[in-house]
């Protein structure tokens, strides 16, 4: 569990530093599966199973555990609707959607640029070109 | 290794296939240490030790490992000065300085709301409240 420095209010947020609260939420926040879910929850709540399909090669216990991250940081919201079978949802809150557009504008860029980025990639190129 | 898939030019880009390229290089520029990497490059070329004092709490092999992985996708370039004593710079390329705009969004966002983030957070909350 993170430990809340004592000086909280009267220092700058600042990830650079390793103390610091904001560098604790970057590394919640960073990582492909964060951002992955954080991307897929848009204007539509999504159940479990419905995550799993969209977000490909994730696995059941990686997206529970990042989810509850999410849920701590308070950037998702988890609505049970508490029936036999049980129906759970997942939600962004108003934190959550406003980071969304900074981790769609991440994704979208690394798609449009994937081929000039794959294009300078020597690893990749020569996996290319034995095939 | 990467593997490149064989149909590559002829789908969609899209980080939530599995096996789509955006994915592994999402996988690349994720994570908090490549982004405070490409954070910290600005404008200005950055030597191993600098990087290591702006970036707290990285380990001298982390730091080393993702810069060899932001090379490789060519997002920063290494200039080794062939001097005795060596003299290392690294400075972000046209299309890492163009990535960086996006990272740089989501780490300023981190801060600009970390205190409405930490206030929300229970886990959070209730170590302050023990002090």
């Amino acid at each position: 569990m993170y430990e809340l420095p004592q000086d909280i209010t009267q220092e700058k947020p600042d990830v650079f530093r390793k103390k610091c609260p904001a560098r604790y939420l970057l590394s919640r926040v960073s990582g492909k599966w964060s951002m992955l879910i954080v991307d897929a929850l848009h204007n539509k709540n999504l159940r479990n199973g419905e995550l799993m399909r969209i977000i490909e090669g994730i696995s059941q216990k990686m997206l529970t555990q990042t989810l509850r991250e999410l849920e701590e940081i308070q950037l998702v919201k988890r609505h049970d609707m508490q029936t036999v079978p049980p129906h759970v949802e997942y939600e962004l809150t108003e934190l959550g959607k406003s980071l969304r557009e900074k981790i769609c504008a991440m994704d979208r860029w690394i798609e449009e640029n994937m081929l000039e980025l794959i294009a300078n990639n020597p690893s990749i190129q020569l996996k290319r070109n034995k095939t």
